[in-house]
């Protein structure tokens, strides 16, 4: 593939140093539809990056794109704070009916603001009143936001820096499989908990990733977020999973945590849940801890209502029966025996690969390999992005509504970049 | 006006207790128009709201629903973090030869995600990073947001008390005429300053509205704000004016602080930039202060590219020459001779106006009466929200898009709810 | 006075460089009896700084080295933490009926360690947890000691700069006469807890001296008291006077509150209590904010025995009568004499003074001639420090003890000192 | 042993509820010489409590009484702040000669007033402002002291409640031997150290008892001390050494640490420094990091001159030879075989020990034996006191100088008081 050089000049002259993604992926991208992406020169890129896991169900998908055409065509209510309107109406029918429902969740809604970070202020805010407690359980390498209630929780050094402020309130505690192997499970965090003496201050709640996608792919067992959901259960802390960007059927079924046969205390949604990539996001909590006050957390943009009709289309169209959850595990199983090729081929590289649904990582001993893989990979056609605190994991998010084929030719031209980066 | 009991049900159910203006119009919104909202069983409403200032281009402006509509349908990006996109590179371009050069800015733009509180996070992080002080000053009934760094400079008690953790780096001072109106500007804040006895941490920034509106309709005097601007300079202190609210032209200009001739080292913008109505927010500043790393600040919803183009819309359409500005002037001067009169006629009962542009504030003795008129106003057909600390301040907000006739039907309105709350 | 180079090798090369007041006065002292030093080589220095405000009975009190050396030959307990001694008793006894039963107070008695910031630490702490609020209001120029939670209440921005972290929970207020002279006392604290919207965190308590004499002698009237008091009381603010240094008689009655007719819901004192200038601290407090669980707060000196006696002995000898009040408030005259004739002299170069009881600053326009004055009193026998945020006051601690002659002595010695840097 | 009721009443109607000691020993102390308290009534108890590691040298030891009593008698110096006297140069001369000198120590000698947390309080802050960093990493049931900077780094949550405000910046990491005697040291401390994403904010600087006194009675093994001296050079934190109730002998070396082989940036001393009970405490620490500012930190009775001199008796008596620490040594093998015995005769109770040179811990499963083992004791004449997060370990802290006889003797009592609570 040629690529002109692109007319970079005004985010180059006027936009913030701050910019990153459009560093790795020097073009300008003008259209989009199901898994590719289409610069301005007309090349296209197959997309295993999906708006860092808000298009689960791709670009432009022409089910949501008809359902939000008529909505603006009509003049629907773009903007309503957070007025009650049909169509949020028809979303909390849809969500209920389909999401909550049929999994036994009785959990309230909360629209908190648009964004994912949003979702984690209330939910910690939540877990804080309702407790009484200042301190929440984060953990190793987690990923929660970028505003300074969630940052507080997030495990990266170089964002936490960003703050300006030393982070407090937030303890990290190890995520699965993050010592040597050996060591029981919550050992250390049980023993601060039941120990008077141990120092630690006693949390109003965890917050947890049961894949941690920023962090590197890491992947909870089912059984350690069981014994987590345990733990929180014996020592009177909340539960929070944070399944802004594992949630929508990304790991499989809809709520990541459901193969763990857990239920949290709370849940933060965002990214796919508005469907067609327009910002949108949920707190959802047992409606024993809906102790807010009118009006005491909002924000201009909850009620973003484009969003909610392409998001209510989007349960529509993939979640009324098991359908997509068994194509996620099936495209899974395809991933998978790709990598375990790729993976074998570079062991001298000492080539690892994890995940779980249509989320991967792909890894190398030199941590510096990943982001070479990527670069190779645009110039190939391909959109990956690297994840880990030192961006050392090839991060895949394909579409869940990606093709056999089209994954197929991802994961191959992703063999070629392993191999030509060697 | 019959209102027939609406299906409410869901929100009662299902939706947090943490829902707000819904209660307050117990109706269901299911389309708009310019400056008036339709119910589902049709009834109209006159909105002197306009989304908490969201829409001051009224709802679904037919030259925005078009560009919205066509980059819709040919399948335009429609999330894109930050990536380069033709739609990013088109409001850059509209917005540097629109609104930054013509008033004689070089600064930076950053996109922090698509809130106003994501603004004002990003703009707190880079202040403290550029200063490498905690400490910032806000303002007596400020409002900024409700993650939690927005939250700490924000004065509202009851938002406060939401955060669940003590609210620390902050300190508030006097906004304009706040005390007995005898007492010099910035008295007690420079002599804070001054004193190395003092106890003030000192400050990084002092974040200013300069009409405070969720804090009741304070306006700031342009002397007051350049003296503001002089402190800051003389105590080597950033500059950062919140335009959440108060830009786009709601005051006249495109930035509120035009009036006063002072130029901010970091603005906000959010709410009406997008045009439409959907989410998308900027962090503006002087470019020596653009020291951020790559990806140090970041957000999934950032490149809400539906935005951009309805943002690039609304700046060509309305901003090119100085017609809005004129045209604002005149509707608020329009207003305000409409609330003298009912000033006039309710002195009995203490009522008084203030206001700038199209953002005005009514008041009575008794602080519930503003609540009672908003409620009166909804039975009309008229949609206005209180605000201030105890929600005592009627607060107008029309679209700046309103008619004469529209603006004069809805002030009559407002005369009479006032009337029949007497 | 000829002094020789004394051996201060020592202090240069092993101790830190943290010391402060060696540097002032370049000499090694060795004993001291009254109101006078005497340093190895036999040179008087008359002492018009009384360790800080610890020695208001002058250097090694006969009367009290009886009570000590009886009790050091006897075997009394020299270290008891808090068990119940004879010592503790007689002090107890002795505090309670010379000092706190005379003025009608009822407040407990805690020993909360024996130095002054461990008693504010230990008031901070129960006003907090009375209050169940972290935020406490301070004052312009307040000094309370050097641990972190004193030192959060504390102005100084150099002290507070040693913190290393950014000290929170504390916002200081206007001390009296702070400002122009013009502002009403507390319009802008009152507002401040008026103002649902204001931003500040509601108060646990107030923490004032009544004279801040580290932050320039600053002397709060009687009625600014009275008002602080009952702002406090209309509120729900606890109000803790810390009369550390004023306390003791320095002001002339035994309380530096008493003047103003208030009854403070904490006291901490220490300095003097002792009455050797052995540590001892103690934190009072009205009978029902005695919540304290046992030995939740602790300190492994807080029962210094030898302190205690020749505390009992201190307040059976000065205080069962009116005599020590009387005698202070004379001296007080005949110092206040003085300094008006000095400033008078030094009316060209911006002289005043200020001060109550045997407290008392004199200032220059030049702030650094106090410095000066200090440094050429020293080298004519006479020991006198600065204070203030720029140590721009020459401060007057004699001992309570001190003669009308040896004050005249000193004050003529000032005088000359002052006549010499001009 | 009979016991008339002693005359207690000013103690429980004047005295603060949070005393704790005395309510444990109901009886009036009135004097002691070397291992013996009197009680007011006659009655001789034998100590086994020391002040809490304040009397290792016994009560009113003849030798430093002897200087103590010439020195008041000559009206040396009392109270002297940081002014140099003969006392204090006599002091920091003997200190150097006879404790850092012969063990190759060059650290700087700072007082920091009279108390232990005093001494932290400067420790951590002297750490946080050499490294630029905030955070302070402490140890599960770390005890250091009662002020806010000392508390956030001490385990016990029923103190660490008693701050009333959130304590920050202090993380805790597992203590030797802590979890299951199966994970290997600092795995978890070095992985959050290591990984970039961990969330662990860089810390300025350890702090660590090498025997946990009030946690336990925890025991640190040289090889541990000496990996995380080694982890501190590695991650460039500095490590202090909280000796202030392990040092001056206590474990048998003058200081704790010795045996590790191991020479920390910082120590802090206190307690038995001053050998006669008096307040006084150290913070040391090596001379590049002295960068304080002359009196950045201060305190009133820093210079307590009678201390210094009751000091510097104490190192000339006891730490001119190695005689001390062989005697320590020999003291804690008959304790160790005394506790043997007893923990053998008690096996069926779970009955444990522990413990180094001259401070021993008894553990029974039953976590309310030790409180009623102490009560015994105390009937029985012998004063004991309890330790740990649930006061479940009895705590043998004898004078260093008590006798063979004498601790036989009280073994004798503990093995009966032992005896007749099972």
């Amino acid at each position: 593939m040629t690529i002109t050089q692109p007319d970079l000049s005004v985010f180059e002259t006027l936009e913030s140093e701050v910019r990153s993604y459009c560093r790795g992926w020097p073009t300008v991208f003008d259209r989009a539809s199901g898994s590719h992406l289409y610069d301005e020169d007309g090349h296209a890129y197959l997309d295993f990056f999906s708006g860092a896991g808000a298009l689960n169900y791709g670009h432009n998908n022409p089910v949501l794109k008809r359902a939000l055409l008529d909505y603006l065509e009509r003049d629907g209510i773009a903007h309503g704070l957070d007025m009650s309107t049909t169509a949020k109406r028809a979303f909390l029918e849809t969500f209920r009916d389909v999401v909550l429902r049929p999994r036994g969740l009785d959990h309230k809604v909360m629209f908190p603001g648009p964004t994912g970070t949003n979702a984690v202020e209330a939910a910690l805010k939540l877990a804080r009143k309702v407790k009484g407690r200042e301190s929440i359980i984060s953990f190793t390498n987690a990923f929660h936001g970028m505003s300074l209630g969630a940052l507080a929780v997030t495990g990266n050094a170089f964002k936490r820096a960003g703050a300006g402020i030393p982070l407090v309130h937030g303890t990290p505690m190890p995520f699965d499989d993050y010592l040597d192997g050996q060591i029981p499970d919550f050992i250390w965090f049980e023993r601060l908990l039941d120990d008077a003496g141990s120092g630690l201050n006693t949390p109003a709640a965890v917050i947890v990733e049961t894949v941690q996608g920023e962090g590197g792919v890491n992947v909870a067992r089912p059984e350690w977020l069981r014994g987590l959901a345990d733990l929180c259960r014996r020592h009177d802390m909340l539960l929070i999973v944070d399944d802004i960007q594992m949630g929508c059927g990304r790991t499989g079924p809809f709520f990541s945590f459901e193969e763990a046969g857990i239920v949290p205390d709370i849940v933060t949604l965002s990214k796919s849940i508005g469907g067609y990539g327009l910002p949108l996001a949920l707190t959802l909590f047992r409606p024993e801890l809906d102790i807010w006050e009118p009006g005491e957390h909002n924000g201009t943009f909850r009620g973003n209502n484009p969003a909610f009709v392409t998001a209510s289309a989007a349960l529509d169209t993939y979640w009324t029966d098991g359908q997509m959850e068994k194509q996620t595990l099936s495209r899974g199983e395809q991933t998978e025996a790709a990598l375990r090729s790729i993976a074998a081929e570079h062991a001298h590289a000492g080539a690892g690969f994890r995940g779980r649904g249509l989320v991967w990582g792909l890894t190398f001993e030199d941590t510096e390999r990943a982001a070479a893989v990527c670069r190779r990979a645009f110039e190939l056609g391909l959109l990956v992005e690297t994840s880990g605190p030192e961006s050392e994991v090839v991060k895949l998010l394909p579409a869940l509504t990606v093709t056999p084929e089209e994954l197929d030719e991802g994961l191959r031209v992703l063999a070629r970049a392993v191999r030509e980066t060697d």
